[in-house]
């Protein structure tokens, strides 16, 4: 119940609005069609005289003619018909259409008729008209209504969201997120007997992660805390006894928002108890997101088979659909744990030849070839220059050549060992080299250095290849198996690759840069975080490291990644209670680990069954299916960059009474 | 990531746990069956001999005998089945056998066979042990952790919420919950094709409503609210083009627990554009609710027909398939806005006869009458206590006499004139007031007093009712029309029924009590609150009074009432602006109503569509098909009455560092 004060001086009074003509706003005729069921029986409407009534919106400015005024409705489906008015039709509807102005809504009613096509015209039908009636007007000026719906729906000022959202592209975006979350409810509960359960948001603060946001509560110095995800309730509810838990759950992070990041996002998790290989949880995922695809989009899902070529993903009852890459190989080869895999891009390794000497830590000296980048006749001075820009890399670049003769096939490494980037490893047999790479006049060579625990991710290089990939479009294609034939030109934009990638690292050394944009990154080994989280298994073949070489232990930590996407990542988890405590008291050492993580160890004690799980982006995967780059047009009241709801101006300041009621003052009042 | 500060002083080293044992408990047989599959294919489990594993957790203390040991293994579907190792099984079967102690998880393969039913039992097979795996332990020492599961499970202690979860009854009630939600989506999706939004948890404070949680950022005096509905933001979605929207949304109070509230809560929203009568919101709102009893309950719903008879209810194109209940008859004959329309009990008003004189504000006299209540040949001397405690009524009880004699038929009132509660109205005809009541021997009366706009909800008379339905249990139940009979006998507790209460006052006058137990309430007339909410649209024939006596508009409010209980509200909106803008200024006086609802009103300005919808509670939905009282019975980790998660140990202090990073501090470290 709202309840208000008296005003004690009132400045002005408003009217009480026009009787008649405010009810005949909530009084009107129901539709009676869409413009797509009259179009679709278009001859039948026409034949029989049927009557009809369309409600929508003005789409633009009438035509107010002499003999023939034109309007223009839009409905709920985004689309548009002309209807007509002849100056003999009565006085009130003439009227009606003189006053029309974009975006108010109106409902029309009268006849479907065939209508003259004009140049580039092709509609077949229009609404003769014979009543019309305005049922709630756009009071903002016209003039700067019709101007604000010519620039493009995603350049209106934010502020407008509603007008964006009445566009078919938003109207389409957020149909397609419900129904990718009413299709993974279905796979999920239908298909594999999953139960969706809510868990609390009013959470306790665990600081050990990203940042998060508090609630203060009406009992001195007590806050909740909202969850960065629902990790430690999923893994207690499987100590309740479901064995098959999931939820499409709201999350928060109060980290610098980046340009596609939100500080509330959605997540679908699921987790099962019982299982025995990440596998189990891989397959179910794989339903999920196979139909995802198969249903909404139509389209098959890749994958790599043996070598390494696309292949149709296929049910097989003893392996997952999506193949599998270590985390090693993929640092390897494309220089970061998310490759995109259309491409056929990968790395050689040269460190049989050669050091690095610019940074001890970083000695591996490795490289890309673009092979027939460019027409040697041609002889271009540089390199594109998206590959080589300064701003496209957060640390340092690669060297980047272009081959232009077979003299520089040979001779490119003298100038790195010359400015002393690296040197030769003593035996230097330039034929083994030339064998490794192949050069040939008309490629591309990138190089640069990596550490052996491959920690920068991507590495100089990998963030070489993705701007390659987007530079040369169609490029370098990964193959695709069909039959005996191998197809390697096809619409990238339309292929979906995905992947499995396995085998992390179960810790990293912190990072303790001090200049984030220096050419080397900076790790203190004495202190470890988790590459995920530190409720991870390690891999059993690993167990014994985790005393004496904690860094060299690989995770049982799996990554969903589609198109160089991480749409998803899970793991299995540590079930056994002394394991867990071990793990933040000698590995982690989380000072307070009792206070923040005790609740967890004790449903752990308790017969907590052995369980592991996973956790998908939804946003992402929505913007994916809609084909958007930004989770923002898939999210319906999106906050900007500070954090902002520009559509209701959130957030805002708050009464210092109020704010006393939760025992707390800002700063600036406490001084 | 989760990040780490080195331990500068340790106090003691834990021990990486033993590998073998650690690692045996993450490899172990998956399941082959469930105790309820074996059941359902015993013969050819037995004669095939067909090895089975089952997983899941000891449900109680194993017996250990010489020749045969028994333990019991409780499965995920909540069923136990008793496995039998022979004293000839191999030596790691017994050791492990000895060592089991309840609620530990395990891994049991063998084969079943035929058991020796004893007295009492009458599960038919067993598992024949070849062997058993722990798969974790219940380190609570096991006798602590036995006295504990002879506990009634809703007597466990909350911080083993865990154990709880695991009994049949909850695992049944948070199935039951998921299944509501899908079928919810279900029939909104696939029968209607509304669109699900998720609108933003980060809103904006807007302090009119209840109380709302805040939630600091990192700008100086910069805050966000959680939200108490969506019901601004789906307005907005209205203006957006959207014309069928629902979402299973979280919602948050902060007021205080009173035992069955919770201040994070789910409900059920839904709202729908270019509708013109409250009947298409309530008919959607029919649909899902009928499925939801129909399908998952497999009962059918009654509502009352023209008689005020209970009829199952029919599908009807023309009108809502529950009845209409205008509010002030409710108030009237049941004293309450939210009937329970199982018993025909309902009121006489005395008005023609008295005027109540106690208080000038309530002076209409009433009575209800259980009609042979008691047997008058006992002569008690007193009315069950339950109905005239003070415990049980809030504000002044009625005055409650037992009929024993033909005397007290015509006397009554003598008393209560006497008592100058009331007065008669000048000319008092006994023979009208007697055939009014219609009293006999053995009848209970209650005479109580109300207002001529009944505020107060209930009336002392409508507690007075609902404490007479529970305590003559089968008594006065409203009659079911079964084709020419009438059936009053019938299990209420299965009996489901269903109304839509309608014509609400659109305004109250605030309440301005000082004392919330005095026998009257206070109110200020000057000062009006919405019924609902502010965005409710008034009924047509009312909407002058608006400007003249606010007091006397009734709203397009509905309200679906089950059982008793509000299942859920909506109503038509206001979507013309200059309407809604004239409530917020000249009705209920809101000062800054720009900064707080300028949003909506601009979002309403736009060519806005007319709309209206529903919210219902999904929490209370759920337990009452469950068919328990207690919300906290259908949420996974409800909060106590303090605001805590026992579980966790939510809410926790926060140290000044993060709070100075929000610019806030707590109010005691500032003094």
């Amino acid at each position: 119940m709202y309840q208000t004060l008296a005003r004690t001086s009132r400045r002005y009074l408003s009217k009480l609005p026009d009787k008649t003509s405010t009810l005949a706003k909530f009084n009107f005729p129901l539709a009676t069609s869409t413009i797509k069921s009259v179009t679709e029986n278009i001859h039948e409407f026409i034949n029989h005289k049927q009557k009809v009534t369309l409600n929508g919106h003005i789409h633009r400015k009438a035509r107010i003619r002499p003999t023939l005024s034109f309007g223009f409705l839009r409905d709920c489906n985004g689309e548009v018909v002309q209807f007509v008015a002849n100056a003999a039709t009565n006085d009130k509807v003439m009227d009606t259409m003189k006053k029309l102005t974009v975006e108010e809504s109106v409902s029309i009613t009268g006849f479907a008729q065939q209508k003259q096509l004009r140049k580039g015209e092709t509609e077949s039908w229009e609404l003769a008209l014979e009543d019309i009636q305005i049922l709630n007007s756009s009071n903002i000026d016209a003039p700067r209504l019709e101007k604000l719906k010519q620039a493009r729906p995603e350049d209106l000022p934010p502020q407008f969201r509603y007008l964006q959202l009445r566009t078919p592209f938003y109207q389409n975006a957020l149909r397609v997120r419900s129904k990718i979350a009413q299709l993974i409810r279905k796979v999920l509960v239908d298909g594999h007997d999953f139960v969706e359960i809510e868990t609390p948001l009013l959470f306790k603060s665990t600081p050990e992660g990203a940042r998060e946001f508090l609630v203060p509560t009406r009992s001195p110095n007590q806050f909740y805390a909202l969850p960065q995800s629902p990790q430690q309730y999923k893994q207690i509810l499987m100590s309740s006894g479901f064995t098959k838990y999931f939820q499409i759950a709201k999350c928060f992070r109060d980290e610098d928002l980046r340009s596609d990041r939100q500080p509330e996002f959605t997540q679908v998790d699921l987790e099962m108890s019982f299982v025995n290989s990440s596998d189990q949880v891989m397959r179910v995922v794989e339903d999920v997101v196979l139909s995802i695809w198969g249903k909404i989009k139509q389209t098959s899902m890749y994958t790599l088979n043996e070598s390494g070529e696309l292949v149709e993903t296929e049910s097989d009852a003893n392996a997952t659909r999506l193949s599998k890459l270590d985390y090693l190989t993929a640092l390897q080869k494309y220089g970061i744990d998310k490759p995109d895999l259309r491409s056929k891009i990968s790395f050689e390794s040269l460190e049989d030849f050669f050091v690095a000497t610019e940074n001890n830590d970083f000695p591996v000296v490795e490289a890309c070839v673009l092979r027939g980048a460019f027409d040697p006749k041609l002889q271009p001075s540089k390199p594109p220059k998206s590959l080589t820009s300064e701003l496209n890399y957060s640390r340092r670049r690669p060297y980047v050549f272009i081959i232009k003769s077979e003299n520089d096939t040979k001779t490119w490494y003298e100038q790195l060992v010359k400015k002393g980037f690296m040197r030769n490893k003593g035996n230097l047999s330039e034929d083994n080299l030339c064998r490794r790479l192949s050069l040939n006049p008309g490629d591309i060579l990138a190089v640069s250095s990596r550490s052996h625990l491959p920690y920068e991710n991507p590495t100089p290089l990998g963030k070489f290849r993705q701007l390659a990939i987007l530079e040369f479009p169609g490029k370098w294609q990964r193959p695709i198996r069909r039959g005996n034939d191998l197809v390697d030109s096809y619409n990238s934009d339309e292929t979906v690759v995905g992947t499995w990638v396995v085998d992390f690292p179960l810790f990293n050394p912190v990072e303790v840069s001090e200049d984030t944009n220096a050419p080397y990154p900076k790790y203190d080994k004495s202190q470890l975080e988790s590459t995920h989280h530190p409720f991870t298994m390690c891999k059993s073949e690993d167990y014994n490291l985790l005393e004496t070489a904690p860094l060299k232990v690989k995770g049982e930590h799996y990554d969903l990644v589609v198109n160089g996407v991480e749409v998803g990542g899970g793991s299995r988890r540590i079930h056994d209670a002394a394991l867990q405590q071990y793990i933040f008291e000698e590995v982690l050492h989380v000072k307070n680990y009792q206070q923040l993580f005790g609740h967890l160890l004790k449903a752990l004690s308790m017969g907590c069954p052995p369980h592991a799980g996973l956790a998908m982006g939804f946003d992402r995967l929505c913007a994916m299916v809609v084909g958007t780059s930004s989770i923002k047009d898939v999210i319906a009241f999106p906050k900007n960059q500070s954090g902002s709801d520009r559509v209701v101006e959130s957030p805002t300041t708050v009464d210092e009474k109020t704010l006393n009621e939760y025992f707390i003052t800002t700063i600036d009042s406490c001084k």
